[in-house]
């Protein structure tokens, strides 16, 4: 499997998995079926969006071609048909949105990368591929974004992204960094999730802020 | 009247009655004046403002010429100083939302195409220059969007979209098409609005989300 | 100090005191460190990276080069490591962020101007580039912004916009103009939070909003 095709795969499965997770919050909150797919849709496109806006790649990938609108669709018509099938998965919006995560991580800093963005920014950027989808669905839906809530979420996003680049720098073949750049990722946030890992929480001063 | 001037006269005429919109939020929250020239400003240009910076159009027209602006500190001042007139019209956000709605996702297809996006992917962009003023100013005042509460709402703003793209393949005279989708979006809008039109709602499957 | 310099000057120290506050926020709201890093980072950066893509500077410069990300890193393991430290100024947040607000209304206007945009709208992007970071660093924090609760805000991004507008228009020496502009703005907030200076509020015409 070339470079290429890992990298559309990727993409592919991560929108889809974004948008599932965008679906399921808008059924959740009772929204109806087109504030469904239009929650769907935003979560799916919203870091690449970013990504391809930040770096001059206009019209974003996610507008010029019809694939992510079409797999948006789809993942919303099922979250919205089929409600007790998501469910079954113990924590469905979780465990969609640390597959797209990691992907997203991957895919955005090789597309970075290609651009000509800098390692360092390259590795941020795909972080922020990562976790633009999930930030943007949590304000829509009235939440403090997941990414600032405690638990690793951003850090493994960067994690993906930085062996990616290192990757990148060692000239290691494309599809396994891109490969272990998602899966290093994935593993940091389900293991936050599942086992508790977290950073330190920041411990203000006092309990009555003054301002 | 050529198909440049209805664009344009849509185009302030949607921009005036989303700063209204804006402004009237404002002034029900209580902001101080400056505030709620922000918040018209903001309202009457985010949606054109992310099509543009989509589509490559930089700077956006919202930054290039002052008209937007000009139109969005008469509405604030107007708003500001009378807020009696407004309110005397039954739901005054809904309704000069609802007229916005539709004009801006008419002329915003049409820019999209203009533009050499596919049809597909324009009336998305249309649908997006409709719904990105209200999303912007809902989230600023911290409440969840209109787009994403039960009622048509995008889907009014996509089928007026959907409209122009039509009659862009069919080679219709342009001022007819536009008009045509705005009066389409209208229509769908104010039905949802005073006829309680809506589509399904989602049915979470327990009443206590796992996450 | 060339023209160049003090732009790179206040820039760099807009960016320093920007990620500070919003570092601040997150300590308080009980992030992970991580959580912090990246608030703080958003935060110094967001008001940038929105003038930039509207002017079309494109890699932003806070993508283009890490300072803004090592001085955000910087601010945000302080305000992590010493929360106790910034308590001790009394209102740490408000104060960061009026100079923050000051700086970055006087560069961004510079910046817009040397981008060829008119002096009007060249001010507006100035009191954006100074607004954008507080406002996204609020709504990620799930709180209404800043700019459009009461107190003099964004009056005062573009009371010194104007200003830095008004000495090239004349021709003034840009060192001088870019420091009295943010002077002023600085001086427009800190008495607005000291001594109460504020615009007239909005009276909502009766206290049962109809939508």
């Amino acid at each position: 499997m070339g470079s290429g095709a890992i990298v559309e795969t990727l993409d592919l499965v991560g929108t889809l998995v974004f948008a599932l997770s965008g679906a399921v919050v808008g059924v959740r909150r009772r929204m109806d079926l087109f504030g469904v797919l239009v929650l769907a849709f935003v979560t799916a496109v919203a870091g690449g969006i970013l990504r391809d806006v930040l770096i001059g790649a206009i019209p974003p990938a996610a507008i010029a071609n019809w694939h992510a609108l079409a797999l948006s669709v789809a993942a919303g018509l099922f979250a919205f048909l089929f409600p007790a099938a998501i469910d079954r998965l113990r924590f469905p919006v979780q465990f969609f949105d640390a597959a797209g995560l990691g992907m997203f991580a991957a895919t955005g800093t090789h597309k970075a990368l290609e651009y000509g963005i800098s390692p360092l920014m390259a590795a941020m950027l795909g972080m922020i591929s990562g976790i633009g989808g999930g930030m943007v669905r949590d304000v829509l839906s009235a939440q403090v974004p997941v990414v600032l809530r405690s638990e690793i979420y951003a850090l493994a996003a960067l994690a993906g992204a930085a062996l990616v680049v290192a990757g990148n720098q060692f000239d290691l073949p494309t599809p396994a960094t891109l490969l272990a750049g998602t899966g290093l990722c994935l593993f940091l946030r389900v293991m936050a999730i599942y086992r508790g890992w977290h950073l330190p929480l920041g411990r203000p001063p006092d309990q009555t802020p003054s301002d």
